[in-house]
């Protein structure tokens, strides 16, 4: 990996941890390094994202084994972050567990998801153009087998291509981009919805006992 | 531009990003440079508003287009800047998008604004000596046509020339003042005001409860 | 006033601002000079508390009038704080502006109060030395006459000796201690009150529905 | 104790303070010196956690008298740490105080604890290898017999071994780890869950509004 995008990694993992969104171990960045055969550039495991440093990455290949010499273990989510790389495209997958994307993806699992629409911060989403836009943000059930998990998501991709992210239910984000930049935009940018969508619903019993005078 | 003016606009700039109100690349700047012909420096479009540099700003015309040999673009809502220095006078616009101004503009929309007063804190809006003050928040449907909604707020602010900001629904707010000391604090007033709201109301079920019994 | 005074008080309105506590050009800090006759150092009026320099603090005598050449304003609050140290004996005066104490003292105002009890925090207010302490926050109505709301806050001072706080409605708390450090303790403590007391309530309306099945 | 482990407690307690856990004096810090016989390096009684200087640590023995030469007092609470210690065989203890935790022992107060499911940053604790856990958290009512808690949450500690933290009702967290690292991680573990648990909570009364329509 090249040192400028492990120093903006690092950088990204303090700020990350900062506002609570990699906290504990949780998390974890991945950056295509090689597309054909596929090698990805991904954090170690059970580090804490805060506190990065140029050592704690490995380089895996498409079946998420590491291909230099080196005593650091992949975590088990990079299966998942190789699904997502094949099946959008992507050069960067990141993954975050904040509090407000845990909370919704508990609250709307019955419904396999939930959509946005008319927040204007969705046009900060690649491809999305208006805030007439309806992004569905799926949830998939949590499960320690991540290699079912991972093929989950990979189908899940190939029939929503349009989607900019997925949630793990009580388990948190998986998004994407065209460079870590993106990737990174999106995560900022699917927070803020999340927290929107999540106080908008903690003020809904005092917004319809109003209207009901 | 002034280096000083650039520099303060940088800080505002990282500040504002900490405290989550240009997340994404949303919100812009803009001051006053002549006001015979009229002159705005304004940010370009799609920058990280938490990473300014004095590179990162241009000007513009009356009608929006740019005056100097520049590569950067101007951002659409530039429209809207130049309509809110005709109609108030202002030497500087600035607009942001919290979460609190976003879930609020959303709630009232079909009001077409809300009031906030009793607060005390509306003393930090230029001109308003006493917290008996009745401060209508106008929203306005938001949408991609920025010549209209530039237009739209141009009118409203005609009509309401007491009013210290406009949200614009789902899409955070504009506000301005006499010096980019004075518009930056009213970003700081309203949003301290909005988030005051915001959790009033988040209250009201349990409030009301108690009341009864 | 002592160099290391002034440093600490704008350490302080740094850090207070950064909490959100002095937004705007809210709040202001006092410390007493002498007594006899009475001195108070504060804060003049319209700053912002988050950018203080050694330069922005004046001295008043007991009638709230500036004693040595300055050409800073007092604040009209600071016959606000001239009574709190006459009726309390403290060294040092504190007048904060959070969202959390706005809120609170909005919803309470009818009943001119609310108690605070059963919180081991409440142990960080001097005196107390037992979580089975009730605290009552009086809440006085807002005015722009300070005068008369300095009076009345004397008045409920003498009364009730035992308070460690004065809320004023939709404006914020005041606070006092035997020096700044305590002062600035109960600051700390008592936002933390208002906080939990504030986030307690808006699940009030879940708990009860628990309780009913 | 070690420099590296003083540093480190310090920055731990600048850490917490900034995030909310250990306002005012609260909290506490400690650490295993030696286990036969038992001493304990413990953050000496009244201070603020946020600005700690390695002077403010002290080593007490098994009954909780101080060992070394030194005019520091040590906590009412360190007896509890050393319940900890003896029943868990952790070599460290940290308390906390936040909001969350505060308001969580309050309203499940009356069952004695509650349990968090489900969540995958459950994981983070030790010994916990999959989100299909759950994880009770007790709760005992405070008091200011520190005595007779200690006692208490020996008792409770080995009857349930399994437990990774206690709240003590409307005063915060007790957590443990194998060595400080894990300590510090169960800390930002619990209050993650614990803001996640009261989140969802204020949430409810819009879910189940929505789930009967």
């Amino acid at each position: 990996m090249h040192s400028r995008t492990s120093d903006t990694l690092i950088r990204l993992g303090a700020d990350f941890h900062r506002r609570g969104w990699v906290l504990g171990t949780s998390g974890n960045f991945s950056i295509v390094a090689s597309r054909d055969p596929l090698r990805l550039c991904i954090t170690a495991s059970s580090l804490d994202k805060g506190r990065l440093t140029a050592e704690d990455f490995l380089e895996v290949d498409g079946t998420g084994m590491t291909v230099n010499g080196t005593t650091l273990r992949p975590s088990a989510e990079t299966l998942l972050h190789i699904e997502v790389v094949r099946a959008t495209g992507a050069e960067s997958v990141l993954h975050t567990h904040s509090v407000w994307s845990t909370v919704l993806s508990d609250i709307h699992s019955a419904e396999g998801g939930f959509f946005i629409e008319g927040y204007e911060m969705l046009k900060g989403l690649d491809g999305v153009t208006t805030h007439e836009h309806r992004e569905w943000i799926p949830i998939l059930e949590n499960t320690q087998d991540m290699k079912a998990l991972a093929v989950q998501a990979g189908s899940l991709l190939r029939i929503r291509p349009q989607v900019h992210g997925i949630l793990i239910r009580q388990h948190g984000l998986y998004t994407w981009g065209k460079d870590l930049d993106a990737a990174a935009r999106h995560v900022e940018i699917l927070e803020f919805l999340f927290e929107s969508v999540g106080r908008r619903r903690m003020m809904e019993p005092a917004i319809e006992k109003n209207r009901r005078h």
